[in-house]
């Protein structure tokens, strides 16, 4: 008799970067804007710590499910400082990644048929969260600049929802939300009871005189906020898988269920590695993130060649890049062309929840040096010229 | 406006080993006979590969969710000589541990509503990530020595039935099961199109003459088995979270897509570690699984001190007893007194399923050394005496 696979992971969309891997692969020689990682590896010292963890062998037994206390301590420290965080009446969650803190926060608040605001473009693991669940996500549109609109916001809201998602610095867009907006954002979540989840994966790649602003701040929306950061892109940590969540208190024990059934605890000689890296601090991303600036500034000299071919909204932070390109294709059409016939990748808008009228793609800027991003976008500029 | 915390998450049971954690802290002194963990490190030489991992800057980025081809080369070649798998039409994918394994398992094959027939005493982690996801446990009773009886299980099938989940070496009653037993198992679910999720956690220990047999060796099968394996017991590599699971090809897409919304990649130094203890192979837990059949004879001659106070059913494997006592007490409170008034603990048998009509409690030998173990047995013998 024949085996079952669930609807639930039928309903789930396929990974898109997994897809055009296998095209860059079947391409070579193609130069990848696709992937969201960055170039530099985490700073010499955490090394040291994997010295350590070696030494020990009490620390090779499982550790406890939300985390080591040190690093549990000194994300304490970091959140305090750096975001303005009161942390009494919460508690943090190491995870592995911050992908998991979002698979956290959705079981534990949601049950199925219960809806979820994602502003559009969206991250599209966190969709796929959602509906791997049985949850169902509720877009809306961000403006021209991929700003939401606190009115459209409020419009989705249904007697379901569970929780509004904001992504600052964004991904895909590179969008950084203002505390004004932030604040409006919470203060619905507080007077729907909803739960504001807030990522933060790239609260420190911010650009010119941007500031990023976390909502974990907010005192009197304690009780709804849920922060996600992560190690992965600050501290060049992305195989590592370490990231942590900012929860209620109300969320711990569920989200211990979870972890327990899950994980176990987070990888252990990760955590001591991640403990050295917030002993350095962020002082170590700043140069990087200077050079990725001069990135930057370098692809919007080259895109502006492109004129009316293209619309680049604003941006500033994340290290991405999302272009609106003047032509009949689907996102999907123009990716496949750019690896197949100019020999560079970008990842398709509709991946992030972007219908196929307007063609969009996201540009990732920072796995590669300088030169090659260049060369890149030199293809890029070249391609869409030739194709559209 | 308050915010919900979800109904499927009050439906778990929250785990107990933190539980009794707390109540070791809350007693000190207490030897511990709680946790199922090994007391030796992984090998010497797997921390080269951590050397290695530290050199490279690749790999600090994101790997194929799927886990390193390397490591799922290796991984195979295992799988064939030690376990006689024919790999043709599966997929291998690693996990961060094999829980992991067990909730990508559940999602990819069950929709909420669905069962799967556990045998009692059942891994008390299965159960929650079952109920996690909307899906319900149907259990059936070993027999008096812990083995499943094939009969029970072909009654417990319905139509909503997804999969038999068998767990051999048994956790927590270090049961073995033969491969006549695994046959019928595997034949009942081929007949009516269920899988049978096999957790091979604790494959090398087995103790005497007795043998493991994994049912991923039953060709005829192959569409219908999941197997879930882990480095956490045999190679010392608890907190390094790494095990695998071998799937029928037909869920690989429903898995990557989980696995990629959830931890993106296991983590990759761990990876490394274990291509280094697959290079080294089971000889290694050998000599350390030598030493554990001592420990275990050690115990079993204090046990009988107890006579007709408790039976202890057969064990052939893993690294547990799982001892009935003769008392009106429930498990947790027999388990609460031996801690605050004898300073030994181990697992009340309510976690794993048992009724509280017979007082179960679950002895793990493999987290201390020999002498530590003969003592907190002393305590325990001593402490049923007197209590019961």
């Amino acid at each position: 008799m024949a085996v079952k696979i669930s609807d639930r992971m039928r309903n789930v969309q396929t990974p898109v970067i997994p897809v055009v891997q296998d095209l860059i692969k079947d391409n070579p020689g193609t130069i990848s804007l696709g992937q969201g990682v960055v170039n530099y590896p985490p700073p010499k010292q955490v090394l040291q710590a994997v010295n350590y963890f070696k030494r020990s062998s009490e620390l090779h037994k499982y550790q406890y499910v939300e985390g080591v206390a040190n690093l549990r301590d000194k994300i304490a420290t970091k959140l305090e400082c750096e975001n303005a965080a009161n942390l009494t009446g919460r508690s943090i969650v190491v995870t592995a990644g911050s992908n998991m803190g979002f698979l956290n926060a959705v079981l534990a608040i949601a049950d199925p048929g219960d809806e979820f605001i994602l502003v559009k473009p969206y991250f599209f693991n966190h969709q796929m969260a959602i509906t791997m669940f049985g949850c169902n996500t509720v877009t809306v549109d961000a403006n021209a600049n991929n700003q939401p609109v606190i009115g459209d916001i409020a419009q989705a809201i249904s007697h379901k929802t569970r929780a509004v998602v904001t992504v600052s610095p964004n991904n895909p867009s590179g969008a950084v939300y203002s505390e004004a907006l932030l604040r409006g954002v919470s203060r619905l979540c507080c007077e729907n009871g909803l739960y504001h989840i807030s990522d933060e994966a790239y609260e420190y790649f911010v650009y010119d005189d941007c500031v990023h602003y976390s909502p974990c701040a907010f005192d009197d929306a304690k009780e709804n906020t849920i922060g996600l950061f992560s190690f992965s892109k600050s501290y060049g940590f992305a195989s590592w898988r370490i990231g942590y969540m900012v929860i209620p208190q109300a969320l711990s024990e569920s989200i211990r269920k979870i972890q327990d059934t899950n994980l176990i605890c987070p990888p252990v000689v990760s955590q001591l590695a991640a403990v050295k890296a917030l002993d350095i601090g962020r002082e170590y991303c700043k140069s990087h993130i200077f050079k990725l600036e001069e990135v930057r500034a370098g692809i919007d000299d080259q895109l502006l060649q492109l004129g009316d071919q293209i619309r680049v909204p604003k941006t500033e932070g994340a290290f991405y890049f999302l272009i609106n390109v003047d032509t009949s294709m689907t996102s999907m059409q123009l990716v496949t062309r750019l690896i197949q016939e100019f020999g560079v990748a970008v990842i398709p808008g509709s991946t992030f929840g972007l219908n196929n009228e307007i063609c969009t793609v996201r540009i990732a800027y920072a796995a590669l040096n300088k030169d090659s991003v260049m060369e890149a976008i030199s293809r890029l500029v070249r391609g869409i010229r030739c194709i559209t």
